[in-house]
């Protein structure tokens, strides 16, 4: 296809094409005259990717070229692809660590069998909850981390479902566009669903009549 | 207990205490002598609540004003303040919102006996949710709608937990304190916590080996 199908099809404006193009996050198409070139679907489906970093992740061009090369290397299983790309758009804020939330964290870790990833200098996912915990006890909630154990149970439920939704893609750039997609995008859904599952909850356990 | 004991035990600074003092977010203290104010356990409360919500929530000082009256009706039951706090803390973003995931939304809410709070003009929750389904729309996911069933399933379990944890509290400040630290902070240790599923539901099903 021209660039202006793959502009209609990708939903991409063929300025931002280019751009991408010139940035190498996109391969060059095949030229079929001198100022002519042909992409396929590989080309779209590296488009889609690219979008979904940049428009749903908000990773900079430099970050992005970072997670194609991961995605890009030979001899390596797509779940560590996965969780190099999840790494990637995993950025937690600058907040200082409090040294009994890492501690909590890393227990918490050990308690599930994952010390690999236990390292907060090693990893943004568990920087990112010790600065959520750190938060908790700059509030004086010195006991949050009592919710890591129920909290990983029902994430592993939905994390089922996530990966059959993303297993469902053909290629390996479709699932890992996805996986940033659904992984993006899914935080804000859990984070509305999880207040109607409050409602709910609330209603059968406190009751409507229950006077605070 | 005089102000210099209130800031130590709440963490909250003298002029701060001033300030929401003067703003009427804490009621005055009783006098015992023309420049000195006594204050009890009930204001320590208040103070928590009204620091969660303006540093952990974020609001503006009239939003929690008009929190903290929802939490001071009278008459009305804890589900319901909770309610009430759960809305003024659920600001969706200024998203343009695809008719078609309103749709799914709509859906979604009926199929789960959730009618009353399923019109996005009338609640910040539906809104919220509708909103990431249209930001996946606009980036070609049409069946993320498909995840709701599993994502509610999965933090109902979660809400048990969270209604554990915030039910522990003694009074209704307290209580709401916990719901907005519990509500605000959680999300982040879900996103974090969400990861460490990822990893390991997907070590489990595509496994460490599988070439992608």
């Amino acid at each position: 296809m021209r660039v202006g199908e793959l502009a209609k099809r990708s939903g991409v404006p063929v300025p931002t094409i280019k751009y991408y193009l010139r940035e190498g996050l996109l391969p060059a198409g095949v030229l079929t005259s001198p100022n002519q070139a042909h992409y396929d679907e590989e080309h779209l489906r590296r488009l889609r990717l690219v979008r979904a970093l940049v428009d749903v992740g908000g990773l900079s061009i430099a970050a992005v070229r970072e997670v194609l090369a991961a995605v890009d290397t030979r001899d390596d299983s797509l779940h560590n692809k996965l969780g190099a790309v999840q790494e990637a758009i995993s950025q937690p804020g600058s907040v200082e660590l409090d040294p009994l939330a890492v501690r909590d964290v890393q227990l918490f870790f050990a308690r599930h069998g994952e010390t690999e990833c236990a390292d907060v200098a090693e990893s943004n996912v568990t920087r990112m909850l010790a600065a959520a915990l750190s938060a908790a006890r700059s509030v004086g909630h010195d006991h949050f981390e009592e919710l890591l154990d129920p909290y990983l149970e029902g994430m592993r439920l939905i994390a089922r479902a996530d990966l059959e939704y993303i297993a469902r893609r053909g290629s390996s750039d479709a699932v890992i566009e996805a996986m940033v997609v659904g992984t993006l995008i899914g935080d804000a859904v859990i984070k509305a669903v999880r207040r109607l599952a409050h409602v709910q909850v609330s209603r059968e356990v406190i009751g409507d009549g229950f006077d605070g």
